[in-house]
């Protein structure tokens, strides 16, 4: 396709020139002080990275906790929590911190996201004065450490049906917590093998024999070091990767904590053993709990994006300077990364990575300004819902494409790549399991599908199939299937794009609202197949989980569109804003090369629904070709303004 | 999709059912025997499997060592070797061996690999008599361990190109072999670091002034434990998997050999320092010791398919317990194969497969005809450049395929797949490596397509764009155009499908000649687009490197449609082979659904070439979403018929 005439614009195209601080300074945004401070605290303790291979697993685990607590007190790691108990205050920072310290050790950095994110976060939003006054100052500075006890092993992702119970004991004003079966263990439970005192347990509540639902308790783990009574701790031991962090199992045999231990900022239980709760619906009240969840899945994503930034930074370095081959025997060997094959690998990879922390920077920014002043978890419940499949949607496609970078710079940088000296190795290991903790990826997205089903009418809940069903089958279906029409986005196109119903094939694809058109069309219209084809099964009276089953890939699909529209909205926004000049003009190339690419990998669909020709389709492929060999001069520059530290890349075969 | 009525016909159709052990035993084939031998040798030592988890590095390393070498006493690692130095003669069955060791501890396998396929296959094929009796009989059993030393730093795929020189000096009848900067330092070296008492040293060698290019030469690196005068190694350290193999680098500062450590079979120097070689031409010499490499690929081919069935075993035990959510509260959960999702997660895969092992069978055997009897090397050229390329192209789609099973495996089993005593951790770091060693997996490719390109014509040599131009230029791109016309591809399918010019639209979607026809058109359309898009570059005088970076894609492109062609046939071909009867259906489920999600997986490519209507894009997903559901039933015996030996699993909470 390479050999076509390009279908760029016969004017000059003028290469664009990078100012690397400069562009820093833009990504970094109203961050930039945080993000700086983590990055010397990355430089300071690089040696961890070392360690990690050296160490054995105790030490390790020890160096990692205590590379903790050393980060905790540049104030770093408490900035999501009141200034009143020690914290930083602001929400978004701290998520940016976290962002920035995936560029690190990522054991460091989920052992962080344990303590301050699950733990501090189940204390700060779950807990009332008597909890925060308690733990949060201790907990803000490392010196106490805790567990976020809520996945078992035999339910990870339906957590509403957890086996853990916790019955109120009215004669003694206790809950006496029970782990009925070892598929109710609790599992992969970080810092509680080793590290921590205290657990948020999540059990079913009894109260005078009624089952109100999954609760949060304060229950202490081990006192002194010892394991406290009533409490068996099994060790998850070594995992593919994440070995700093201390996994645990753990096992309650009638443990014994005080009714002031239920964390009771909705819901409460009076010494007398009656339940209180100003949320009436058990299922609301679950998913008003879950809501500390959003923050995790938040900072996951940002952490996926980074781990991106790092392969591709040294993945790009290495490409532009190896060279291998050459045009003939005797002739110097050529630079990989002017090879075309080696730029489709790279490049696009890096514009979709741009792509996603301007999405990133969005998805902040409204978890910022629903937590802020903790008045958000109350509020504007609609604004909450839609920062719930935000959130979710992004920490799926973030963590699926930092897996598909780090694989595919792994390969691209050979032999040397798979050398533990080199970063891949921990890279790869450490970061596989972002796509199944704080949500599988494949139920996140199912998730963000049923909020655009219901149009975020009903609670963020679970998957429960019958209350799915129970809102498509509703108004909501019609108003979806209304809504989604081709004739209402030609409407919303017509002032943008020229062409009216033949918008697909007059505008130029260089244009954004063109590009912003295509992942809008296939989004609405998935939705509105999805709509009608729930509601057919529905119709001829077919079970509900059948039904389900079967549309589940519709529902995957639908949901993918969703977020790389929201990502492409990003991206563009992001760009328009700048002020003209060479990073402006580098990121456009980059947002198109995002915007193409992503639509060229489905270009099946876009035939199949009748929205590209194939004469279009071929000229998007020759088209990315085309900036591909734009980009190529400007990659590393791109890649520097990331700004992971140079004392991180730890791939000293591979950047020199 | 799913709820449109199936494509499949309306005669009733008959869930097949599995004989497992003779499922087995037609895929064992003719290697049944020493494929159970392997598996009871797996099972006496499947501890090493924990053992790579609670040794250190240097214990692990030598009880990998120790295991080869007993399993080595077994006779499974000498198959390939001549009867009178204490081997097999079997070059088969020395593959088949390897194929099921794949299934146990990879470092135990690419131990294997060093010393038996590539120290020892590089003396039985490169050297003569007094090469085979002097260290034949010894490394057969292990004792005498070896490197085999071509990779260089600076230099993994462009061999060609290797820095390390080998001076001749008649004076003293020896020769100089020197490392003559970083570059050109011996790297990812197995068997270096610790274990190997000699390696076989790809050097260029100079006679009398004079270059001759390449050449191999048995090293001495360690007598009684020490390192030799003038040797200097390294360890490579720590890798992201494989740490039971001590790879190391290498530097040579004037190490002398004697004369007769040239592994003379293809060129010699006289004492008085004449070079002498049957073969005049340096580039055919070459690429003829390099046919060496060609059974390290099939072997790789195999082991790479043997992995992706044990990450499927586990994870369609896993899929086929586990329960996750249910219809609605309250009810049971469902289990994880019965979601649409999962089942088109998995059971494409299982088929992908099952085809691969069907491609593998033909591989082997053509493997099996060319080196019986030792004759094949100097034998029938064109058979053998056909067997390199097969054997190349095998190698990069089944480790991708490894890759990607092991990823999605490991992610359809949540957290527990990511504990180290579940074998994911270990599968993936250790099989990462596959699609870089023994070739690059992009470098293979595009061999694979030069092979096309010239049609077998030239030898099968390296990436020199120059050479490769100046073939294409010739009569072979006027020989590739007029034989991939459309025209001569209707003329074949003529008589095998209904339709005539519109076969493609005609013919069922289950029509195994329908499915081979679209592989078919797919492999010449853009065999005769390349070749046009070459020439076209040429005759406008475009420089060569230009021209073939920019028709990258496309190679690689036609490659792999051209391997998956090849994969396809060996299929339909081993199914229509089987007698009647369950398995012979069930496998031909397999087959339908192989060939329909991989023409699915392309179908823009499709569209894009006029070959596949909207209508009949959407049947085949239909079509894929059908044939999982009847598959579906029979998932967990067809892992079984592959014949894990449950020992090896080792993944106590997935497959209990």
């Amino acid at each position: 396709m390479a050999l076509e005439n390009s279908s760029a614009p016969a004017t000059a195209y003028a290469q664009p020139e990078i100012d690397v601080p400069a562009l820093t300074a833009v990504l970094d945004g109203e961050y930039a002080g945080i993000r700086d401070l983590v990055r010397g605290n990355l430089t300071t303790y690089s040696s961890i990275l070392d360690e990690a291979d050296e160490l054995g697993i105790d030490a390790y685990r020890e160096r990692v906790r205590e590379v903790v607590v050393k980060m905790a007190a540049t104030g770093q790691t408490g900035m999501g929590f009141p200034v009143e108990y020690g914290g930083g205050g602001d929400v978004g920072a701290s998520i940016a911190a976290f962002e920035t310290l995936a560029f690190g050790d990522l054991s460091v950095l989920v052992k962080v996201g344990v303590q301050f994110g699950l733990f501090g976060g189940a204390i700060l939003h779950l807990g009332t004065g008597r909890h925060h006054e308690a733990y949060l100052p201790g907990l803000i500075t490392g010196e106490l450490m805790g567990s976020f006890a809520m996945t078992e092993t035999g339910h990870g992702s339906n957590v509403q049906a957890l086996g853990t119970v916790a019955t109120y004991d009215s004669a003694t004003g206790e809950f006496v917590i029970t782990t009925p079966d070892d598929d109710a263990r609790k599992d992969y439970i970080g810092n509680a093998a080793r590290h921590a005192e205290l657990a948020v347990v999540f059990a079913q509540l009894e109260v005078d024999g009624r089952s109100q639902g999954v609760h949060a308790f304060v229950v202490p783990l081990r006192t002194g070091g010892r394991t406290a009574p009533g409490i068996r701790i099994e060790d998850d031991g070594r995992k593919m990767g994440l070995n700093g962090v201390d996994n645990g199992r753990i096992w309650f045999d009638g443990v014994r904590v005080p009714r002031e231990a239920l964390l009771n900022r909705f819901a409460d239980v009076t010494p007398e053993g009656r339940y209180e709760s100003a949320i009436d619906d058990p299922n609301r009240r679950f998913f008003t709990m879950l809501g500390t969840l959003v923050q995790g899945r938040v900072s996951v994503a940002g952490a996926g994006t980074s781990v991106a930034k790092v392969a591709l930074t040294v993945a790009t370095k290495y490409a532009a300077r190896r060279r291998q081959f050459g045009a003939g025997q005797g002739s110097e060997e050529q630079v990989l990364l002017d090879y075309g094959l080696h730029q489709r690998r790279l490049l696009p990879l890096i514009a979709r990575t741009y792509a996603l922390h301007a999405a990133q920077d969005v998805v902040r920014t409204q978890l910022h300004e629903v937590f802020s002043g903790l008045s958000g978890i109350e509020g504007d419940a609609r604004a909450r819902r839609r920062l719930e499949a935000r959130a979710a949607g992004m920490k799926a496609l973030s963590t699926w494409h930092a897996t598909r970078v780090v694989q595919e710079c792994r390969e691209a940088c050979g032999g040397a790549g798979y050398l533990a000296v080199n970063r891949f190795a921990a890279l790869k290991g450490d970061s596989d399991v972002f796509t199944t903790f704080e949500g599988d990826n494949h139920v996140l997205l199912q998730l963000v599908a049923k909020g655009l089903l219901t149009d975020h009418a009903s609670e963020f809940e679970g998957l429960d199939q019958l209350g799915m069903v129970r809102y498509v089958t509703g108004l909501a279906v019609e108003t979806v299937i209304e809504r989604t029409s081709a004739h209402k986005l030609l409407e919303r196109v017509r002032d943008l794009l020229p062409g009216g119903d033949d918008w697909d094939r007059e505008a130029g694809l260089l244009d954004p609202e063109y590009q912003l058109a295509m992942f809008r069309f296939r989004e609405e219209h998935l939705l509105a197949g999805l709509a009608r084809r729930i509601k057919r099964g529905i119709d001829q009276e077919r079970a509900a989980g059948a039904v389900f089953s079967q549309v589940q890939d519709h529902v995957i699909a639908l949901a993918r569109s969703h977020v790389e529209r929201l990502v492409a909205e990003a991206f563009v926004d992001q760009v328009r804003a700048l002020p003209e000049g060479g990073g402006k003009a580098a990121l456009g190339l980059l947002c198109d090369l995002f915007a193409l690419s992503a639509i060229e990998a489905d270009r099946a669909w876009f035939m199949e629904h009748g929205r590209l020709t194939v004469q279009r389709s071929k000229a998007i492929s020759r088209e990315v070709n085309d900036l591909c060999r734009k980009v190529r001069p400007l990659a590393v520059d791109l890649v520097d303004a990331w700004g992971v530290p140079s004392a991180v890349l730890r791939a000293p075969d591979l950047v020199g």
